[in-house]
């Protein structure tokens, strides 16, 4: 079979670099991986995991002879990251990375390597773990990865890509960074805020113990305390480089508040009713194309 | 054995009413159980279902003979579903619910019972499903169930209905009603007033379209999603029934999103970071305390 590319270097082997080189080791064997961390716990623990065939002690060394370069690190490190491998490139290395905002990070490699083809990507799979224990080989089966290269960029190089991650289960879209930021303020990065918001503040009251928020979370709270379990370096830098459709979102978001708020106030039960019918429609859509699970409780209280 | 009651009527064959009927002829099946529901629909699937022991035609006939007759309607119905009861009802009998808030429960069921002693509780369980088709025997394993008591109330009693929701598999916490529903406030109400507003902000976009919104879901707002298709007509009454403790969280969680907000525009990277560290401990305290699943995006993922 022939692959996309011969050998992918993984710069940062947390839960998204650590996933990639899993599944290229179970989806694509005969594409060499090597992979590089800051951290030399992370290498050590990256090494024993066998995250990627050859763990290096330098991003110099991880990047020697490879045809695609993917940078798993948070968006606020991706350029300093880009700028370490620089001399050690191949000329025609390709340039990809997992980054949850991709303006700031098409800015920020392209600053790094001007002389490279960047083709930034975003797997839309997570888990609230972060390091190099917690990648796992079928992170991206079934969900999607947005690519988004720049306006004019060669289509054939953006093929091979996508096929690498088709390779490991993905679903890949390609769309313009703009508007990728926009779509994911809304499905990812404004949910994560607002979770990290009530778990805040649900373990800030004074007159409600930490304990009894607890004890009772099972009324609801403790589906956002998954999200706002989330690696807190990656999504401060979310919220720092995609900031202004996150204020947009949020923006948005406040004001449909307000006015449920309002509702409640004056004991308007057919707003509240009205509104709260129509969001069951979109679950639904998303159980039907795959995005969830259709179990109650998402099945985490089957016997 | 002894069982705490000889006859259990059920007002209310939904989620919860279904499910204690179900829990009770899994664990005590020497208790006797009826059920009534307003809606012929739903009574008609309960006899399928044998959610009770007798799906009875009229409240009357329901409540004949038995010595604990629960409340399982929405919130807003409750006043009148007891006073449908009244005259059938023995002078002995208990009467309790399952409602959300309880401060507002135990002023309808008294002024509709005057003369019966009145045990509110509250088993903090449940699911995204409603009606005749969504309670299962095990809803109550291992959750917490609030019982209200007033002040002064004949604490003999009050372990009896204990006992009763102890051999559901529930624990078993009392507390006063006012204290209740600020604690709900904020574990339960807030949580899905929230849900329900960002799930329906995202679905009024208009330069992200509602197929974006399903397509990447899996980035976080997924989460939300569930708790947003439950009951609007529970939750409706939930919101306006606990008014003055909702409005107070949801303002404390404003005040808290506008702090985040804050940070995000002037680009405070130590705050969003310290807060976002901050709210990691919650969820390890409540996976600790058998309120939710450990493993990875509730486990739905697993192969």
């Amino acid at each position: 079979m022939s692959t996309p590319f011969s050998k992918v270097a993984i710069i940062g082997l947390g839960l998204q670099g650590g996933s990639i080189g899993l599944a290229l080791a179970e989806h694509l064997p005969a594409v060499a991986t090597s992979g590089y961390d800051a951290d030399p716990a992370t290498r050590t623990r990256a090494a024993e995991r066998h995250l990627v065939g050859e763990v290096c002690d330098t991003p110099a060394q991880a990047v020697a002879g490879a045809d695609l370069v993917i940078f798993c690190v948070p968006l606020g490190a991706m350029g300093e990251a880009a700028q370490a491998c620089a001399a050690a490139l191949a000329p025609d290395a390709i340039i990809s990375d997992v980054g949850s905002s991709k303006e700031a990070v098409a800015k920020a490699l392209g600053e790094a390597l001007p002389t490279h083809t960047i083709i930034p990507a975003h797997p839309v799979a997570g888990t609230e773990n972060s390091g190099p224990d917690a990648g796992f080989a079928s992170l991206f089966e079934g969900r999607w990865c947005i690519l988004t290269p720049a306006e004019g960029e060669d289509m054939g190089q953006v093929a091979r890509l996508t096929a690498l991650w088709e390779a490991m289960g993905a679903k890949v879209e390609v769309m313009d960074a703009a508007h990728h930021d926009r779509v994911l303020a809304v499905t990812s990065h404004l949910p994560h805020l607002i979770a990290y918001t009530i778990v805040g503040t649900a373990s800030d009251l004074e007159e409600v113990t930490q304990s009894e928020v607890i004890k009772y979370s099972a009324g609801g709270f403790r589906d956002f305390t998954r999200i706002a379990a989330s690696d807190p370096t990656m999504w401060r830098d979310v919220f720092l480089s995609n900031k202004d459709a996150v204020l947009e979102m949020l923006q948005r978001f406040t004001e449909d508040l307000t006015a449920l708020q309002r509702a409640i106030r004056i004991g308007d039960g057919q707003q509240l009713y009205d509104h709260f019918t129509r969001t069951r429609a979109i679950r639904r859509s998303i159980i039907e194309q795959g995005q969830d699970v259709a179990s109650v409780n998402f099945g985490r209280d089957a016997k």
